[in-house]
């Protein structure tokens, strides 16, 4: 008797992917084996929700996998040291822990012996990438299925096979994509398909309430947020509490245009209070406890980390180079950030540290200073001016 | 007899610079020629009320030298082909135009055959580093003057000897030390002596009026602002417009914290609607225009041009070769940006542009592909994985 | 009737080659056209046995396409600027000629109304991936062919399927496959498949015959090199000549190990007297000429030139903003530079040029200073140790 | 009665730091302590030599501090790790060693109490700026005494007032000033003074006596030199031992032309068998057993590391975060280097490392490929050619 093949699908309920599963189950003649990953998008009732919808497609066995204090620390984090913002806007949300749940999948593949991976991402998108590219790494002898990306059925063709199958329901064509986590929720659709417009109000997942300007004090250790108005949390805590807080402003909503992984232009809108927030109170702190070519160098290797991560190339060998110099900087980005959250919008007002280099008894900037002469800037720029005057009198540039 | 040495003094009509003017031709015999270079900041009053001061304290002979298009010419322009924010916040209002204002004093001085450059720096600042370089290289043979760097006087010290002098008047003595011009206003002074607090409403130069939201439409031709809501000007005319029409808003407004040319730390507030609007704008637009690797270089470049122009250091030829391969990437930067003004605030909507690279018919992100298959994608990732996968097998790394 | 459909093939007269020509005409129907393309690999009596070649083949139509200037023009003199090094090592020999080899069969296949284009690369180099890039990008509508590459034969199997079409001959199979160029000559096989040995003296495709040490005058203009002991030639003549004088030498030499473009490491000899001995006396002038900026951010551009180079992304728009940008560079590098050539080496002796930096009256390194005092340097460190002094006393770095 | 202020002197037992000793001790009345330095420059004999010179001029306590060892896990060794050559050629052997030179004459000066520190550099060099800049961060309360900079005296009035204090003796007046220490020789004067000749053979401090060409192995345990010829030793015997076995080869003697921190040009010979070995096979074992990005950025940081500890900034903070990311990069570098001395230069054979990263079995460069097919390669170049291809059709790019 021939033992089944075992698949791992990855898996939303959504459409897409319970058509996979039915798909993989009755046409493939695979045992399927679900799996959705959560990197704080997921709270309780929708973990019980997503349980049933596998259990009525008779999913061989679902699971839940908790990865939230993984994805902080080994991804999450190292975006807050490097203040990773791709294109100067957008905080990985997505990108991020599309990379985890793939690493997470992995795993978990190779743990219930499964034969094949499978997920429902299309051929337009990063994900596929991200996906396939941890999967080929971690999991190169499992074979990758994507039904979605090589059918490319129409909505209405899947609706027709699954209720060929039995399974007949309401599936909800949402307006917007939707994608929630721990670091933030993209918004695509509709307006984002094109260059020219905006999302409108009701398109962001958190409601604008317009509430009353706020003072947060923020508090960093080694450039990890562990405080919100003085309570200590764990960071992902403060993430969320600050989340909590700061949504119902409307802070933290912007459109990303960026290239994809696979060479087109790409434009998607996102909601990320926290990150954005943390991820400039943190920019502030640094510029008064590090120095100049600490903050040059952070930057570019954080872009560079950044980009990788973005791109699911998350398990280069220089990620890790990366993360150790950005953890190394960190020592020194201790203290607290005053956030003034506004409608829309917020204010750093400072911080304070005791490694705050503006402290200096030496010297205060455009106040007398004591700790140098007027002779000694003299000397400082008769110096520095040496190589230009140089270049000036031998080779009479204009 | 002998003929009195001429010293040029770069005049701005206040206590220290009034102070250097009577110092320079009482103590030290010279014939004083004082110049105001107006970068932007100067109107026709101010203007006239510093030809008097200047005619008050007997100056020799005073004069504006207006510079504010080549200031736009030789300096904005690349700023905002650069998409130039220092420390990824300050558009370099102050830091570019004491270049500019250095360069033309020098220039004048050598017309006017000064034997001396005299500025009214102090010794814990930036400008006297950009006026001492950039009178170094362009005027090495003129002696350098500073006294209140070198004589570090009290207020009361200044009064007293101008009024030994025969000059009685009020000195006011602001809260906020401002500098006003084309690229935005500085304001120092108080809270901004400290990291804790941000800037007190009245602090601002331009008073927040609250105006309804109003949407912009601005109109790039390879890089360059030409236009406002379809009105084409010259761009220091959409500079001044749009500053116009934004800073009521209160847009524009933030503080600056970084590592000045001479080590320390300092912070300094801004108000710069229209500089920031306008790079946002065209960086945005540049995201639609322009590859990933231009992107990534420009910025490379970018902040390596705003680094040397904020430390003075515009007359380093590397200079010259950045802003080359800066205008060799504008070929492609034409097209609208519709920017939404909002109280404090402002968000960039979208762009239209012909050269939209995300107008492609060949693959819309998120949705169905056209122009390549799953298995293109499989191939590329699998390709992809390669290196990662040898790394991971031969040196076994977690 | 029926049309044939026309392919343009690259041809080198070699089995594989061969083999992809007759398999298109036979067993595909093709009206097969061929070109080689000389980028300084051939001179005429190769150029007329290929003819001849193709002629025995039965070759519809058979071309060579000289682009040697427009290699020169378009890449080498960027190679040059850049001081293009890959790996520390390699001038690029192939990888950049392979570029415009794949630029002018597009161009051919287009202007002859060509409806695919074929290419005999295996499936496991860079060169495959060179040519299909460019083909993609100038030709996106011509179907690219790889016999070879998709049918993997052997070599046994393509001599019998000739032979079974008529085409009866000795296919040689040389120890080493070696490609000659402009810009030097690749050799591999054996040795360099594996890590550990070098390539034996006879491997070399110049044999060394230990010449006596001569010292020659190489002399540059706004970086292109111009003439040679005094004389005017052009560029190429320049290369050509120096390779004539410096090969037998045994000069040029050397392995090149790297990451290919798909990911695997590769490794192979080359010899390039010329090249090395162009790319590192422009270096050394550069040196003299240029300011520290500007070597040094040169060489990131020119890393990256090389790098987008070697692996075929020579059509990348910031390709062309870098050669803007390497070419202002040049203006001042214009001089001699006297190269002493010895057995399998050479010294650079010295240079000449009224450019050069270190002419200056103002200073000499290491001796006595008129242009500053001791009190200047004094004042420069005191300012430089600044920020580095404050950061031990705040934070207390050890 | 006044107790005498002390001063620690920086003590070579030439003419100028014997000017220096008597100065400060008659002219200044200090009580002065002198120092030398071992980083790899003095044997015993000279070590004895040099404390009776000291005793000669009556100085109160002379000592020789040896940080060989310092010198090597603080500095040679990342030096490795980057493979930093500065300018492409010099291995910073004399700068690197000034640096750590300060850093013991510091916290000496600190252990005994010292008011002032006097070293004997001149205002042209960089030794200067090395020199003060550690001082005055490390020991911001101590005075730098810099007679010879400060007084400009010519040889004859040195000669002269050492006689007039009873100190008499010939001063030998090299034409060469060589500088020796644990990673290299400097020899400047005569030819380096002007940018045309090179040295002549009798310079060189080591004897050319054209040895018979030798093949070494040179073992690496994470990227530190341990063995040679499969003997274990200390890294500083293995750089000593290879010195002795490479130097009599003229290996390692090259000129380093370079911008000085105080904005000339300087040009200097050095000798340097064992640093140019070691950092070339150690860069080769790299290019097997490190990823593409690893390399790049390694090379980004490391030139900055190797300019900064050029220019005296060893102190500054992220240089303890670039030794960091360097150490991290360092965990497969290990394994066997093989280097062919010949006369006058060197040949890296080859390589073997259990991480060899070509010891692949999933593909072989330029042979047949198993793990991937020419699908795959062609659906790789496909989506890579997406980005230019679409470039092309919107932007029309030529």
């Amino acid at each position: 008797m021939n033992k089944k093949k075992k698949v791992l699908l990855a898996f939303s309920g959504g459409l897409d992917t319970s058509y996979c599963a039915i798909w993989l189950a009755k046409d493939q003649g695979y045992e399927v084996h679900t799996a959705a990953i959560n990197t704080g998008g997921f709270d309780e009732s929708e973990e019980q929700a997503l349980a049933e919808k596998a259990d009525n497609l008779g999913i061989k066995n679902h699971v839940m996998l908790n990865v939230e204090d993984e994805f902080y620390q080994k991804g999450i984090r190292y975006l807050i040291f490097g203040n990773v913002l791709k294109n100067h806007t957008y905080p990985l949300s997505v990108s991020a822990e599309r990379v985890f749940q793939a690493v997470a999948l992995a795993e978990y593949a190779k743990e219930i012996g499964a034969d094949a991976i499978a997920h429902g991402s299309t051929g337009a998108g990063n994900d596929q990438v991200r996906f396939d590219l941890v999967f080929q790494v971690m999991a190169p002898d499992l074979e990758i299925i994507t039904p979605i990306r090589d059918q490319k059925l129409s909505r209405e063709e899947e609706v027709e096979y699954l209720k060929s199958h039995g399974i007949e329901q309401e599936w909800a064509k949402a307006k917007y994509s939707i994608n929630k986590g721990l670091w933030g929720t993209s918004v695509g659709g509709a307006e984002t398909l094109s260059s020219h417009k905006g999302l409108p109000e009701d398109a962001w997942p958190t409601e604008f309430v317009n509430p009353d300007p706020l003072v947060v004090e923020l508090g960093f250790e080694q450039g990890e947020p562990v405080t919100i108005n003085g309570e200590r949390l764990t960071p992902v805590e403060v993430i969320k509490k600050l989340n909590e807080l700061a949504a119902p402003y409307g802070i933290g909503r912007d459109i990303h245009v960026g290239d994809t992984i696979i060479g087109i232009k790409g434009r998607v809108g996102f909601e990320a209070a926290a990150p954005i927030i943390i991820i400039k109170a943190h920019q502030l702190l640094e510029k008064h406890t590090l120095g100049k070519w600490q903050l040059y160098w952070k930057d570019q290797l954080a872009e560079w980390y950044g980009m990788l991560m973005h791109e699911g190339q998350y398990l280069d060998p220089v990620m890790r180079n990366i993360e150790t110099f950005l953890e190394d900087t960190q020592k020194t980005v201790s203290g607290n950030v005053f956030v003034k959250l506004e409608p829309k919008r917020f204010e750093l007002e400072g911080i304070e540290s005791e490694n705050d280099l503006m402290g200096s008894k030496a010297g205060q900037y455009g106040e007398m200073n004591n700790a140098w002469s007027g002779e000694d800037v003299k000397g400082f720029t008769k110096i520095l001016a040496n190589s230009m005057l140089i270049q000036q009198k031998i080779q009479n540039h204009d």
